[in-house]
């Protein structure tokens, strides 16, 4: 236990901090053909980890590990895995998307120097968690928000993410050897990039076009358009 | 469908910009109780939900809305299902927790000007949806990340983010009329702030410390201490 702390001032950042944080979030992509072969050092590697360590936790759980993959013979088992569940994965779409499916690259596992799991342990902090109690899942969710915080400071530092989930999850845990209390929740290619699409590549490639935001707003209850 | 878009110069952002995005990673904080009673203007909420709304998802599937909640009588629904919820919550944990847990403030649903739910339309973009053909779950990771993307952009704004978790979903649905299909992600209280806590509120207040990064990181699978 540390001395009590009470709060201390803040208030809103300079135009310009906010026009990086801005600049961050939407400038971010998700990486599959970018990656450069620069080797991405430890240094690195672990502020964008100190990164993802200072999401929020339910309960202050920090429920996530960091599974950081350099083995080409790893890298070699996910890619594997990955290209299984992608032959199954197109059969899935109706016949006229296949060939766009086929088209898009929808993974950079060997490409990326680094490869990172993160992964939720569903027992961390005991039985009872708090904040957790009537909504089992707040420790998956923490865990995301820790893949976000990454994958914004990574932008900053000029490294690309991508975010792979075509697997089976069994495959994962069995490559990584995880136990059964722990989940993995994203599997990243990390790397650095020198370029990025302007807007999402799925929109680029026409997949699936941006949504308006105003019809996404309702206000004080489903359905209520606009904001009160 | 746009015209063919090709990958734009990218790289590191300036050390200036740098910090501004770790600035907002670090000092990012769950807040209940530092809200001021200063209105939040619609704009500034629709730069937030800007922010939610560039968030990666699975497919583009874009599975969010956001419902803005300014009604005190909808505010006082929540209120009460959350305070029927926390005293479930409170009966939860050992004995010699109970009086810590009563202590801590865990929502700040009426002192915000803003409330905020996310939620995730688990049919949007079909039956099919590219990258959640392995797992169904990525539309509600979307959604999360979504969450992330707005609590930076508003700590950048001087505005401050608490997460509510202590609801049963099923009061959340009816309050806000959800359809069946739709899944309450996070409720969020939002609002002005002019100090905030240095450390994260749970461990100033001897709740839980933070673990050490370096315990949490393994190298090629589970349980390989350190980073390769």
């Amino acid at each position: 236990m540390q001395p009590p702390t009470l709060p201390a001032p803040a208030g809103p950042f300079s135009k310009t901090e906010q026009a990086a944080v801005y600049r961050a979030i939407f400038t971010r992509r998700d990486v599959r053909s970018q990656f450069t072969d620069r080797p991405v050092d430890d240094a690195t590697v672990m502020r964008l980890l100190n990164a993802a360590h200072h999401a929020p936790s339910v309960g202050f759980m920090q429920p996530w590990n960091f599974i950081v993959i350099r083995s080409a013979a790893v890298k070699a088992q996910v890619q594997a895995a990955f290209t299984r569940a992608n032959t199954e994965a197109r059969g899935m779409f109706p016949a006229q998307r296949r060939a766009l499916y086929s088209s898009l690259k929808l993974e950079g596992i060997a490409a990326a120097p680094v490869n990172l799991c993160i992964t939720c342990d569903r027992t961390r902090g005991g039985k009872v968690v708090l904040g957790r109690t009537h909504n089992a899942d707040m420790d998956i969710y923490s865990t995301v928000c820790a893949v976000q915080n990454l994958w914004l400071a990574a932008r900053a530092e000029g490294l690309g993410v991508g975010w792979v989930s075509i697997f089976h999850q069994s495959c994962l845990r069995e490559i990584l050897h995880l136990p059964e209390h722990v989940v993995p929740v994203a599997y990243l290619c990390i790397g650095h990039v020198t370029e990025l699409y302007d807007i999402p590549e799925l929109q680029a490639k026409g997949w699936q076009d941006r949504l308006d935001l105003d019809d996404l707003v309702f206000a004080d209850g489903w359905g209520n358009t606009g904001i009160p």
